[in-house]
């Protein structure tokens, strides 16, 4: 296990790992402290969620580009896919959809234009793939529509009634996987050429052995479903005690840790001025969201939830994504960035999430 | 009269042909069979739509670059116009403005998407002329603007009166008549380097003598009236025999009827590795719907109509002429298409389709 | 003072300026007169304004490229924020919400469009900086989702209290005057050499003496405030005299009259092929009133104003500056331009100022 270790003790960011025994004590010893398991469980699940893509890139780096590319995608977002679906199982679907249109906010907003910013700060001008962002800026756009439909029609004066609603939304979800898939026989197979330079992990990291790797990704997945459980239970109230609204919680907060580790990468790359991979890690990792972890919770919900889970969203949460995904088309489209382009995609984020730091919880009662 | 059955012979579409007697004799004999009527009705007008293309297109070819220009540009959607301006003067303004939306959507998502798709399967990557996209991206874009005023003032709370709505329909409708009129000038006459390669009908086609072509274009176009008001005399009982929401009927059916003899063209073209004709087909039809086909419906609705018509859309069909322009706008944007751009773009279109079919009857009572 | 006359004596916009004493001499002789006095500080706006920005920009170019950078980018609409301050001051929340979005809505449809048209006409295409629109376009539509935001929320069922609004209003005027800082010195000082051939000034006026300059700054200053302040108090019951709705005053002819000199810079401009002045002048000054004017007048509610304003806009209005952005940026994606996209920018400028004028005022009333 040495290449492991040798991993963490060169990055800081893994040495919260520590604190993972500590949430599960917390928990036994004392199940009401709830904003003590919040904090607890939020700064256990960073280092967990760095070394499941740590460990799932080197198990793709091994398989070969088809079969790595598959697994990067179905993959890449295990944190998230695992946190939403314990909010699933306790049937906290309120939360499961602020985490979805957050992940797709965070990762086309802050990570890119921090991505944008950071590595601006240091080369006048960077140029990156323009295809693969055109490519993965159009299938935001399908899913933003998807997601669009239910919630628009629900706003209806003529609201339709839940069992269209669920029918719906299992046949867009159906849609949305399908679409996903065609993608990626479209960028790993058909027309791959177009979409060199966007190799999903840094060149410059040794990667695990097989063995290594696949235990890693088992056991990892494992205690990030265990403490994402206890994130789940005590969010609520935790946010009541800290003053902060379930959607800043929802959409800002697990945004941030879930996807902490894939911003590290995302930023290490700009600033070596590789923004091609800055660039597909927060499009790409926003497009997984939208096309295929968000329609697995929904088809999930049919299996595991207390009850069946729509794809209709607050409209607050979808102008959001309907916006990033705008942002994303319109600062992608020249293929080049600078200082500045970072700094505006970046205040459309804060612009949401001070919005959202500062409505009051009775402005979200329709969500 | 040789030309004419040679066309046929070539063309099983144009077979049905031989269902236009059985139309009228069983209007006569069973009126009140009206999802026979209706069948048969659509069976009828796609055979009958294919006719009046291929003889416009004929009489445009004689008459040299400028007048035939205009000719395409003022009969390409006669079919359309002549099912529309039946069910005008039926009084069914739900299902003119339908039509009209369905005819929009499906000609900048379905027939453009699967040109793309089906050229793209057979071609690696196909490039067409940009110009002539974005010319027809933007005055599409100026008609959803012209329809989405009346729709969003009347969906606030301060309502204004019928008299506001009907004036400024007026208004809008001329303002987009006159648009159109100068998109002609420019496009034919101006500016007209800029957009060859867009040649309207296929080159390899013989073109029918002048006489022929005139008298099929006059025949024809009294069948497909006479067709047309069987076809919207039996639509509405026919769909609730069928068990189809009559905004199904409107926007994906007689858009799909309507457009059949176009789509041929359009996909041939895509196959033959012609996307300029195609992209040309799909948008310049959206177009001259939006800006020449809804403004000549509303000013004539004064004059044959039971009641003035305005140009207020169901804010549903609202939304989708908007996603259709933006898509249509975003897809054309770089000259190229492969085949998951028109995978994605048909994606959209199969969202609203499916969205319609399962739509209970009362979310549209509000159109 | 030689060089003001003969500027004076070479513009016929300018003689217009022996109005201004009639302006004080009939509010002291008949305060009542409020049509009179309304089309009479109308018609003294406009040389008042073209005096301004001739001081400004002799000023700017007297004082470097930085620091005239900086004064054209806060004084460049001055008349604006004069008329505005006048109307806060009054408490007219409304006329200034309705000022800031048709300085927003001309600038950018009607200046850059008749711009485009009056180009087009003498020369058959016409090339200009795209980096430069894209940054303002980028600009715009930032500001543009920092004032959907509250008029979002606030049309939701569950609308947010006033101190939520306030709060948040304050909140994005300073992130947006924040980003006009930053955006600044992206465009003048680290990336200016993306952004040449923009010069503010047309090069063939004779600049004037900085004394000069700097007075007729400092008085024609006193005498625009003077004649919004009689602007301001007669448009209401002149709107009302002349059966226009205070919205047609408020989103046309406020901005048409605030903008007249700009308007006649950037149309010469257009005419001698200078189409990145033009473009410049437009976007600029439409960022400028967005990220600039509309906040700083927030804030300056909370000093000189009755009440605190807000940030929250009639939702037509907002929809008409997110058209106008989007419509700004797809003309401008290409950075060439002929007299057919004019025309198509006008026809939106027009939809919205017919719309505006037949509109019964009872539509405003959510406002």
């Amino acid at each position: 296990m040495h290449p492991l270790f040798e991993d963490i003790r060169h990055t800081p960011l893994l040495w919260l790992v520590v604190l993972v025994p500590f949430v599960f004590l917390a928990q036994a010893l004392k199940p009401e402290a709830h904003t003590l398991l919040f904090l607890l469980s939020v700064a256990a699940i960073v280092p967990l969620a760095a070394l499941l893509s740590r460990a799932t890139e080197s198990v793709a780096a091994k398989t070969g580009d088809l079969i790595g590319g598959l697994l990067n995608a179905t993959l890449g977002n295990l944190t998230e896919l695992l946190i939403t679906l314990a909010a699933l199982r306790a049937g906290q679907y309120v939360l499961v959809k602020a985490s979805i249109a957050g992940a797709i906010v965070t990762n086309t907003l802050f990570m890119l234009g921090a991505s944008f910013l950071l590595g601006g700060l240091k080369y006048h001008i960077q140029g990156y793939n323009r295809d693969s962002a055109r490519l993965q800026g159009g299938m935001l756009f399908l899913a933003t529509i998807a997601i669009l439909i239910p919630s628009v029609l629900a706003a209806s004066d003529n609201a339709p009634s839940a069992a269209f609603t669920h029918s719906l939304s299992v046949g867009l979800s159906v849609l949305l996987i399908v679409t996903y898939g065609l993608g990626l026989m479209f960028s790993l197979k058909t027309h791959r050429e177009l979409f060199t330079g966007e190799d999903h992990h840094a060149s410059d990291e040794k990667e695990w052995p097989m063995s290594l790797a696949l235990a890693t990704l088992a056991i990892v997945t494992v205690l990030v479903a265990l403490v994402s459980e206890v994130f789940v239970e005590s969010v609520q109230q935790a946010a009541v005690a800290l003053g902060i609204t379930p959607a800043f919680v929802g959409i800002v907060i697990v945004a941030l840790v879930g996807g902490a580790a894939e911003m590290v990468s995302a930023f290490s790359a700009a600033r070596k001025n590789k923004l091609d991979l800055s660039v597909g890690i927060a499009l790409g990792s926003a497009v997984q969201i939208a096309l295929f972890v968000a329609p697995v919770l929904v088809l999930a919900s049919y299996v595991i939830g207390p009850a069946p889970m729509d794809l209709q969203f607050w409209r607050g949460a979808v102008a959001m994504m309907l916006i990033a995904g705008v942002t994303a088309s319109l600062v992608t489209s020249t293929g080049r960035s600078a200082w500045f382009v970072g700094a505006l995609t970046i205040t459309v984020y804060i612009i949401f999430a001070m919005t959202l730091y500062l409505l009051p919880p009775a402005g979200l009662a329709g969500s």
